[in-house]
């Protein structure tokens, strides 16, 4: 549906979808090819720079670069993503790719090899929205994906765009799956127009060299994940 | 080391080391065997009550139920568990044994199938305390360990002890990791008297029906994950 929504709308799309493709969840030694380095961060790096790395790794960075605009479709499990998405980052988000080791120049936080492209995700979750709010049980969504967001999206540089959450997923009908795809349409079609998500560059001059927050920086009773948004 | 630590106490302990067994990270319907439910969700539980699901996955249970404590340890990737965890924790904990669908009966949030166990993450995460710390620019890590130690651990009625968290991995000498494995040593040498992470029970009588936390039960200014921990 979003596919053909996208496609209709004069956008290229290339799906990667990880079921179908088989998808290898686990990073492991064997992604890496011929490498000298026994580190296995650095090994990935290494792989990365002599071009060594697995034929499916390559394939979907160059699906990164290719894109203006990323979007993730996935079912919240325990919590986070499904372990087959999760091993798609560990594996794509390579070392020289996505971050540098230890001292290296490679800027992160709204800066990167992903900058100037804008990131989505389309969450169905099991539970009701006021389990997910701000005093719900679970925890507030929008925290519980912050990891993702601010952690995997922006730490290459991406944009990202507020999430598309569909709560009571387990459950829903013909009525309601209608009105769902609607509003999903409505936000496809706004892509290039809706406003990220205000999270505050590394380079930007908010954080020390600890890279925490300078002092006052932040609206009087903001704490934790909070922090990280300017506006 | 652990395991020989917790040996040398007089504990009985069961390894899994999933890259060693080669864990099947991705859940899919050939978990579950022959089922007639075609709900991805349902089905898990269906294969639960009629002992059809794999039997990689039917071990692990049996492990969980076998043990008083359970400790996974894991580097933290990408702010979250490697997929490989994340995978054992999504095929392993299937509807009916972890959880109940819709409204079943199982209870969860401080009780569960786990209950009276104790669990403990043991987490090596590369990057330096302070990004981590409460103004760091990668949250907080116990709000980043929060989905794991509440949504997962607790969720199915684990007691969860304080984390021990291994920070700046990236880079251990000679001289620390030996002062890290005293600790670790320390930690588990400690584990039947250590205080539990005071989080509170669904059936507490805390939440309304919405699952929200009703106003006025936690400390002045709290917010966010921290509202989940009465004590």
């Amino acid at each position: 549906m979003a596919v053909e929504q996208l496609r209709s709308d004069g956008h290229e799309v290339r799906v990667s979808d990880l079921y179908a493709m088989g998808w290898k969840a686990h990073a492991d030694a064997a992604d890496f090819g011929a490498v000298t380095e026994t580190n296995f961060m650095l090994a990935s790096g290494e792989a990365f720079e002599n071009g060594s790395l697995s034929a499916d790794i390559r394939a979907e960075q160059e699906k990164l670069l290719w894109a203006d605009t990323v979007l993730l479709h996935f079912p919240l499990w325990w919590f986070a993503m499904p372990a087959i998405l999760k091993g798609w980052v560990d594996r794509v988000f390579t070392c020289g790719f996505a971050y540098g080791a230890g001292g290296s120049a490679i800027p992160r936080y709204g800066d990167g090899v992903l900058a100037g492209r804008r990131a989505m995700l389309v969450v169905a979750v099991g539970g009701r929205e006021p389990a997910y709010s701000d005093r719900g049980i679970n925890g507030p969504v929008a925290d519980l994906l912050f990891p993702i967001h601010h952690g995997i999206l922006y730490y290459p540089g991406m944009d990202v765009l507020p999430p598309f959450v569909v709560h009571g997923a387990i459950r829903v009908d013909d009525e309601r799956f209608g009105r769902i795809a609607d509003n999903l349409r409505k936000r496809l079609g706004e892509l290039e127009h809706t406003e990220p998500i205000g999270y505050r560059r590394q380079a930007g001059g908010d954080y020390d060299r600890g890279l925490r927050l300078e002092s006052g920086r932040e609206e009087p009773g903001t704490t934790g994940f909070g922090l990280h948004i300017a506006s």
